[in-house]
Order: structure tokens, then sequence, then C-alpha cells
């Protein structure tokens, strides 16, 4: 029950992109750095946000990725379902079709309220009130 | 962000279990066949379950498994804990070590969040009045 690494890698490059200011892009390898995470895993992360139309990608001199949309209209649900697509708690929430006994099983309710709850968390968490608390927890850290 | 198909087959197991009469013990096979659970998985989930004191084996005539205490005393927070150890949304959560981001990372304080709510969710849902529900959902629908 752990979020795959793809995921928390590309939950740190969106709140990242959502950190800079409007109109300016990033390339890959500054992406990279910035979110610390490994270039191997980048252009499949890249890729997934750019087919889920979070982010655009442009060519040439000024080229690199920008938010496609802005950042107070993209939350962390958006950004995990892009990548892994919808969440999915227990293989019984899939579909009514998946486990012969959803229809009488309490534990099937259970998942279900888990899965909303965990959904409901996702959903609240904006990038752009994200990338302004990292910065404001990354200065007092420097501060100090 | 799955949870994995030992845990569900463990969480039916459990749900089997405290639905029995209190003081009836019953064997793997049974345990298998009114759980749904493949018998290449019964042992292994059994194992875990007697090791965390959730059940109790005993041998012999009259042997088989039952609940170690009171199904009214055991979430499903226990049981899945059970079968695979402390829930950990995202590695971040492991240790505060594990990654050098936490102190200042808002996805971090998400990740802790929906854990937490996770866990509120799986901890708040007692043996016992799962084993009630099922057996009155199943019921309900045997006698439409």
């Amino acid at each position: 029950m752990q979020i795959n690494r793809t995921v928390d890698y590309g939950v740190r490059v969106m709140i990242h992109l959502a950190g800079m200011p409007v109109g300016t892009r990033s390339i890959c390898p500054d992406l990279a750095a910035a979110a610390d995470v490994p270039p191997s895993f980048m252009s499949k992360i890249l890729r997934r946000l750019v087919n889920a139309r979070l982010i655009n990608s442009g060519r040439g001199i000024g080229g690199g990725f920008e938010l496609a949309r802005p950042a107070s209209q993209i939350t962390l649900l958006d950004v995990v379902q892009a990548i892994e697509g919808p969440i999915c708690l227990n293989i019984c929430l899939q579909s009514a079709t998946m486990c012969n006994r959803s229809s009488w099983c309490a534990a099937h309710l259970v998942w279900a309220d888990a899965q909303r709850k965990l959904e409901q968390v996702l959903g609240a968490a904006v990038l752009d009130k994200l990338a302004t608390q990292s910065q404001t927890m990354r200065s007092s850290l420097h501060g100090r």
C-alpha cells in the first residue's frame, strides 16, 4: 500500500513547476536536479504528465516544460492519477464484477471508505499552495 | 497504491473467524474455502496472523484456528499491519532520515495526512461489526 517512486517523483516535479514564475519553462535536466529525481526516470514521468495535459512541452530556444493550467487548478490527485491511473486501493474497487463477494462483503465498504478519504486528502492538496508552503518552509530552514 | 492480495485474503479470513461462534475453531482448508482464498496462500497468511498474535492455532482433534482475542478488540488496521507491517504510504514516512527533503517538502505533509486518514478508517473498522454486517448483507441477498 505504498505509492511507487514514479508518483513521488512526479509530485515533486509538479510542485517545483508550480513554484516557478508564470510563463517560464524548465528543461528536463534542471527539473531532475530541482526535484531530486534520477534522470533515468524523468522522461517517463514528463511524458505521462504531458499525456495527461498537466504540463506543456516547448521545443527550441526558451523551450522546456511548464504547467498546462494555473497551479491553483491542479491537485495532487490529478498528478497521482496522471502517473498511475485512477486510485484503486483494492482490486474489488476496480469494478462491480472484479470480486463476487463485493455485494455483501463488509471489508469492501471499508476499502471504499478508505479510498474516498485518500482521494479527499489528495484532491484538497492544490499545487500553488504546496509550492508556496515548500518555499516558505525551505526559506525558514535556511534562515535559521 | 494498492493493497496486496495477501492483505485482502487475510482480512477475509479474519472476518470469517470473527463470525464463527466463540470457542469454535476452523481448519486451514475450510478457512480457504470460506474466504475464497487460494490454498497456496493460506499457510503464509495464517502464519503471519499467528505470529502477530491475532489468531491461535490448536493441533489434534478439535484443532484449527480461532481469534486470539475478542473480535471487538481487533481492527482491520491490526490485520493489515500483521500481514504487511506498518502502513507506509510513501518512503518519506518511514523515518525522518529516509528523504532529505522531508523537513521542507509540502508533499511530505500531504502523504502523512493521507496515511493518518487511512489508518483512522482501518482502525475504526472492528472485526465483530464487520462480521455481523457481512452476515446481514449476505442473508438479505439470499432472502431476496
